[in-house]
């Protein structure tokens, strides 16, 4: 490996919503099936886009207090009630609900992201550090056959990212020290954030996360920006010798 | 599956040391190479003996109050300690105590434990649900091929076997009801303890645990003292489906 900086690194954890998995591309197929079987009528790329749209400002309840600590998954439901009642969508049962709110166990990894996570597991830990709760990562996982050492994130410490108990619990609960350990991300503050708290970068560019754009736009990076900016989870393990 | 107890069954989780891997003979496997190389003469069915008596007295300090919340990891260091200073050995480098102490990351798993998990993992999710710490049970995994889905067990929660918060914390942690989680162990203690939090429960004789048994004597049972009742790993993936 010729890049010194990441020549300690023992771990790499991953941000996973729009790192890991396609999570517009995933809820979009999802609801056109659906929309297929129920003979239902709705704009599912609005729909992705409102129940994304929902994630920062109901997290921020929780990090700022307003809230106590809760789980993704609710969440989750609690920000799909808004968006099926904002579209006056009342023909959904409860059991569907709770389908819903679970469709991010059920996300679709990116086309690289298991031949890259399974080249880096062979040299390094590797698991997800993500706002997703225990249970959503692990069913996830199974989902999406996301080859994981360890569950690591939010629920560990409750508090959500980019707070940073959730980048510090990673060398705490590794018994590594910050150096060793990288946080991969394709969003610039997450990397930040895990900077500031001693940790390695690796950034992955994901151009077509956020669809037409309009609840966000793809993070770009140049070389140095980060310890490591890859073009994907491939890239990433050639670079890190995997 | 004709075992109806076990039928709602999604997660299997894993009492570690005694029951996947083989901790007696791991040590005395590793200390007899170490005297060979560093020309010591330490008794090691001895020395892996009197580390396994430190266990529950060293554990319980921190279950009954007296200690605060100390990792497995650091608990190991503890009684290594006593160990040698009790053998009178003062010939071990800081360096090398931390290696010893760390001797359970390093593990075998029993012959069948791979195959038995890897088929498990087909079908449930699978976890080890020990007192060693996330960092020891993740070594462990990497350094043992042990498959697990998930990490999950005392850290965690900041309570040691039996504690009942131990067990309540996997239907918790998994987002599923007590009787869809089954704790396996070959340790009638763990598995009554898991049973009364109305966990399922598997148990898996493991004859050769305590060598010459000094410092404990296998568990045996009979079909009907648990849910499932099985020779080895790969028996109870055949009784359960996989």
């Amino acid at each position: 490996m010729t890049n010194a900086n990441v020549s300690e690194v023992k771990a790499l954890v991953f941000d996973v919503f729009g790192t890991v998995v396609d999570w517009r591309g995933s809820i979009i197929a999802e609801g056109l099936a659906w929309s297929e079987t129920k003979k239902t009528n709705i704009d599912w790329p609005d729909f992705s886009d409102r129940l994304r749209s929902g994630y920062h400002p109901t997290m921020n309840r929780v990090r700022t207090g307003e809230m106590p600590w809760t789980r993704l998954d609710d969440l989750h439901r609690l920000i799909l009630d808004q968006v099926l009642q904002d579209l006056k969508i009342n023909t959904f049962t409860d059991e569907e609900k709770t389908h819903w709110a679970h469709v991010w166990r059920r996300l679709k990894p990116w086309p690289d992201s298991v031949e890259g996570l399974s080249r880096l597991k062979r040299k390094y830990i590797i698991g997800p550090l993500s706002n997703g709760n225990i249970a959503l990562m692990t069913n996830l996982a199974k989902h999406s056959k996301l080859p994981w050492d360890v569950i690591l994130g939010s629920e560990l410490v409750k508090h959500y990212k980019p707070d940073k108990e959730v980048y510090i619990s990673v060398p705490y609960f590794l018994d590594l020290r910050p150096e060793q350990v990288m946080l991969v991300a394709a969003h610039a503050i997450d990397l930040d954030s895990a900077r500031k708290c001693g940790l390695r970068t690796g950034f992955i560019y994901r151009p077509n996360e956020f669809g037409n754009g309009k609840v966000g736009v793809p993070d770009h990076a140049k070389r140095g920006d980060f310890d490591i900016v890859s073009a994907d989870a491939i890239d990433l393990a050639t670079q890190m010798g995997a």
